[in-house]
């Protein structure tokens, strides 16, 4: 079990509030890490994949601390108001009052459904996430972004809640199955285009030895690296920009497609990763058809989803016009133009707001396979 | 009409964002300060009650303003989460962005609800308070709280939100049905009990002055001071302390006492503020059964309240320990402990939490007709 009682820390600074990220190997058994933090009563939120692994493991972790449970169905189309209200319902039948934590233990769908509930129970109560998938180690559960899907809008109802700390427990990534570790992997790459320099030769250096075998990659120290690097990249933007309203939207690299695309096949189709894959691709793409990017970096990023065993190209038989529309429900729309997150070159991203929508439509038909 | 264009205005210092509340005769058709206000599309939310008498003129107000328009149905019964999906709906599905405004034209309900839709749409858009109710004018506009009522808890669901500003016109109190206006007047009171000193006294010359003749009060400078330095006094608790972790819980004076009395009769039976008469009465006699308060202060709340034609009592044939039950839905409670605002004087609020059950049943009982 390594030694469960060790671990590093990172530590995200807001304008109001502090919070620590903890990483290490077998912290969801760390009696000592979770006392510390808890108060009082506790509601657990997570789903029925992650319960039979996990529940156990931090009931008895929690030892004397008083607990509830829901567990909510697995998947992103559960990332609604009904599983907020199922969540609401516990809480408020059962007296759960303002000094209550909320544990968050799951991928980003757990952490931004149970996040939101901590957001807005009683205007505001105690939330630490464990994240327990790739994708919300490096992402979801750093920044305090919480939101259901609603409708055609993914992440349309939400608020920003930032929680009293997040642990990562790096042994919960061995259950994880390999689809979702990859697509977790394309957020991880999504860090390396935005920064650059050495964090970028980290990545390449973790795809190489990936490519020779998953399991010494998901267990070496190369991968924690990877996560805790990902980490510090996010919340050092988070730390300028914590609302989003400059520098924080360079993190939607990629995304603006990952949205439409997800929600255009109604977030069955891909994972979000797989998503922002396609994402990073027709990025490049666009960025290289407005004369921003080289061809040869376009080939690079395609070359590295490529041995990432992730989709790159949009199917064949998507409607490109209907694709188009749903980028008009994008959050970043300002002045009622898609504001872009582009590349100039591994390391430079650039905010572009006045992409024509003739271009647009190019780039995706370029993306098709 | 009065002179439209002059207004006064109190500045609401926050940690992170300050915005003014704007006083005046008229402000409803200044086009000058809506425009100032206001950078892109609108979404008006008001209520059925409201609409013939203000909607148009606002309409005129905002000019070229791009503007949509949510009607609900008048009444505290309709701040819950099928008011707010109706919100949502007209938002997503006429693709408002994140550069959106969402006016509140209303009182307390309105304000409510259409203030946590503005904090939850795509994490939060810009929102401008237009109380027209004295209650929301001294009260639920200013400090940022939003919320919606769930199941038995009222504002069970919310947000700390704050608004870009508060436009607050007297010329809408002329509209204020009678019994509306008086509960509002409870909230003032309360005020005054907090504050004291002139303020206590302003309200005292006030009180008087209603008992002559309430168009003299309703149109008069000293009603326009009580309002202004209602919100000055509440701005500045609410500046202190934003999120209701300290002082600004002083500003729940006899409110524990209300929401139990407001939710045993289903927000149906009192308005808000003649539950709040009824929970400032309370609160009288429990500070004087604890010995911090004297007799002879419980006769002067009680006879204030009088004079201002307020519920002071519990029905006679209220379930004391139904609504014994009740308090422990309170958001204050903490370990587990209701926490009463209670008072030693006129302007010396004090926080207990160390009431005995025993103590509040007698004085739940003594309170009753």
């Amino acid at each position: 079990m390594g030694n469960c009682n060790s671990y590093s820390l990172v530590e995200i600074s807001l304008s109001q509030d502090n919070y620590p990220v903890y990483f290490g190997d077998g912290l969801l058994r760390n009696k000592q890490l979770f006392s510390s933090l808890i108060k009082n009563k506790v509601l657990i939120v997570t789903n029925d994949t992650l319960e039979p692994l996990y529940l156990d493991i931090l009931k008895i972790t929690l030892g004397e601390i008083p607990f509830g449970c829901v567990i909510l169905e697995d998947g992103e189309e559960f990332k609604n108001s009904l599983s907020l209200n199922a969540i609401y319902e516990v809480l408020s039948n059962n007296y759960y009052h303002r000094d209550t934590t909320i544990i968050a233990l799951g991928g980003g769908v757990i952490g931004d459904i149970a996040g939101f509930a901590a957001a807005t129970y009683k205007r505001g109560i105690n939330l630490i996430h464990i994240p327990t998938t790739l994708m919300a180690q490096v992402d979801s559960a750093i920044g305090g972004k919480t939101a259901i899907n609603y409708g055609r809008g993914k992440n349309l109802i939400g608020a920003f809640y930032q929680p009293k700390a997040v642990v990562v427990d790096f042994q919960t990534l061995g259950t994880l199955p390999l689809r979702e570790f990859q697509s977790g992997l394309a957020e991880v790459f999504k860090y390396a285009l935005i920064e650059g320099g050495d964090f970028y030769d980290l990545f390449e250096k973790f795809v190489h030895a990936q490519e020779n075998s998953i399991n010494i990659a998901l267990n070496s120290q190369l991968l924690y690296s990877l996560i805790k690097k990902s980490c510090e990249i996010k919340s050092a933007i988070v730390c300028q920009d914590e609302k989003e309203v400059g520098v924080r939207a360079l993190l939607n690299l990629g995304h603006t497609f990952a949205h439409a695309i997800e929600s255009y096949y109604d977030y069955k189709k891909y994972l979000h990763g797989e998503a922002v894959s396609i994402g990073l691709y027709c990025q490049a793409l666009l960025s290289c058809s407005l004369g921003l990017l080289q061809q040869e970096t376009v080939s690079l990023i395609d070359g590295l989803l490529f041995k990432l065993k992730l989709p790159r190209r949009l199917p064949a038989d998507i409607d490109i016009n209907k694709l188009y529309s749903l980028f008009l429900y994008d959050k970043k729309i300002q002045d009622e133009k898609i504001r872009f997150i582009l590349l100039e070159d591994v390391g430079k991203p650039t905010i572009v707001n006045d992409v024509e929508k003739e271009m647009l439509l190019k780039v995706l038909s370029l993306a098709r396979i």
